[in-house]
């Protein structure tokens, strides 16, 4: 149980899931001992839908994903991601370091046939809703064919969950003008309107939140920058919004009459109701929650866990791209 | 005289930037009817420091770069470079096609000696103040050595204009760790250690915002990317905003009373401050200011170009350069 806050956040987290999906059974993968205290804490150590499974390693937020995965065959995450493995969970969900999830995720499950890289895929909030975007930061230096690879998936995820039956595709570019941008999404751009999905062509950073599309594919150093640059807006914007409504008597004065209308606008944008990136192209279902979230967030990639096994997503995922390869034989 | 707008919006903010600037004449470049029939409206026909020079040709905002680099050698935009290059001029301001704008520049201007290409810089809120961010889309697929001119570029226009002795720099990546991020940002980390640059490690996406350091230098296509998706950003809370305090009778009064407060919040996120990107390490100072800004925003991009002649840029950014490869040899 990695994450800022471990146990301490997961537990509670497991127990508030239970409450929301009476048909859903939880395995505690980690220290066995600190798992039962907590458990006992919260009054739980009777659950029946929870259980304990142990695990005498950790790995740390800092350590080396190739590290992680030679050195620490009994951690949290890798046993974790064994029980997925060998079918006795449906999912794995960790708040734990990424890289080493992601490298452990990648060994033990390996990706889908014709998937040549997994990809993080998560949905961000927009004007319109949400659109799903990847990669967020799996993979950088994507090829034209990944970025292919990543468009299937996040079509076949938005039908899966949104039930949108035909979802709409869109590229990141720095330019909706077809000679601007690089040759690599260019070269996407051409084989991706060759498939079944339904493009819509090349969209810039500002698209991404007036929700131009239902599903935005990018390279994975372009996505996570644009993602870290958009919570750092967000942040900066709270900041601000708070020192304005806390300058003198009269501020604090407006801000206290606004203020139930300021946490509704807050909830819209709460990162906690989008915790949960999942770690798309595997055999397997692993969803990473947001290092440093808490209850409700952790619960969130819970909830996202179940409707991801529910829809059986990675089946699905394999389906699609064996008909758009029959397709292109 | 291009932008959104174009002269409906580059002549007042000429008529503005002369009166907070006694010291300043402006040549209006483009079609010198157009221009005199505003000015006249304006009651601006008889003031001395503004004078018109013809230029037969414009520029679409949609137009290929090469296109109009080869076909428009009489277009406003070419004629106003051609009249820095001449020295008739200190800076050129537009609010054209920033791709034409970029080309033609380069190509007449030439860039500085060390300098392979030219970079667009501006200067981004942060929670602090601002950060000085490069590259914002001049190129793609920059290499670790552009990377190092740019931050080389960065730090000399932050002193001069900042009055900073010795900017920290950073550079965008998607982990703090050294082991993360990509070949080419990684080299430059090593390269930009090796100069007298008061360099500060990697920067994730939401450093930025954090105000981490002076100058943050990045690939063109990451940089345009993290604007765009932030001024995304910006604009959702705005609407969400909005919406949340026009919800009913009660929002709406509450939105009444928090109105000043939300103005100045307002205020301080306003792009119009920050409007004016300068096109850096070109023989000259061209700055780009947003095809849809208004008059105070061209207002102050003018000012910006002011101050940076004032300083000679330029001439600064050559010296560094050649203090910094005598070092190396």
């Amino acid at each position: 149980m990695g994450g800022d806050h471990g146990p301490q956040v997961v537990i509670p987290a497991a127990i508030r899931a239970l409450k929301t999906h009476p048909d859903v059974h939880l395995i505690l993968v980690g220290d066995k001992e600190v798992i039962a205290t907590l458990l006992e804490e919260h009054g739980a150590q009777n659950e029946e839908r929870l259980s304990i499974h142990h695990a005498s390693q950790q790995v740390a937020m800092d350590e080396s994903p190739a590290l992680a995965l030679r050195g620490k065959k009994d951690s949290s995450m890798r046993v974790a991601i064994n029980l997925v493995k060998d079918s006795t969970a449906a999912a794995c969900v960790s708040a734990g370091n990424t890289g080493a999830l992601m490298a452990t995720a990648r060994f033990v499950l390996k990706t889908l046939p014709g998937i040549e890289r997994p990809a993080i895929i998560s949905e961000l909030p927009t004007v319109k809703g949400h659109t799903y975007v990847l990669d967020l930061g799996a993979n950088i230096d994507s090829s034209a064919e990944h970025l292919v690879q990543f468009a299937v998936m996040g079509s076949v995820l938005c039908s899966l969950i949104d039930g949108k039956e035909n979802p709409t595709v869109g590229l990141l570019n720095i330019g909706e003008e077809e000679i601007k941008g690089n040759e690599r999404v260019k070269e996407a751009a051409r084989l991706i309107a060759e498939t079944d999905l339904n493009y819509q062509g090349f969209v810039e950073g500002d698209g991404l939140y007036r929700g131009e599309v239902d599903v935005l594919v990018c390279d994975g150093f372009v996505g996570n920058v644009a993602l870290k640059a958009s919570e750092g807006v967000v942040h900066m914007i709270r900041h601000f919004l708070r020192e304005s409504f806390s300058r003198n008597i009269f501020t604090k004065l407006a801000g206290l009459i606004a203020a139930p209308v300021l946490k509704s606008f807050r909830d819209e944008l709460d990162p906690r109701a989008h915790n949960g990136a999942n770690f798309i192209g595997l055999q397997g279902i692993v969803i990473k929650s947001h290092g440093g979230t808490d209850e409700i967030g952790f619960a969130n990639a819970i909830k996202i866990a179940i409707i991801e096994a529910e829809h059986d997503v990675p089946t699905h995922i394999s389906k699609h791209l064996e008909t758009l390869l029959e397709g292109q034989i």
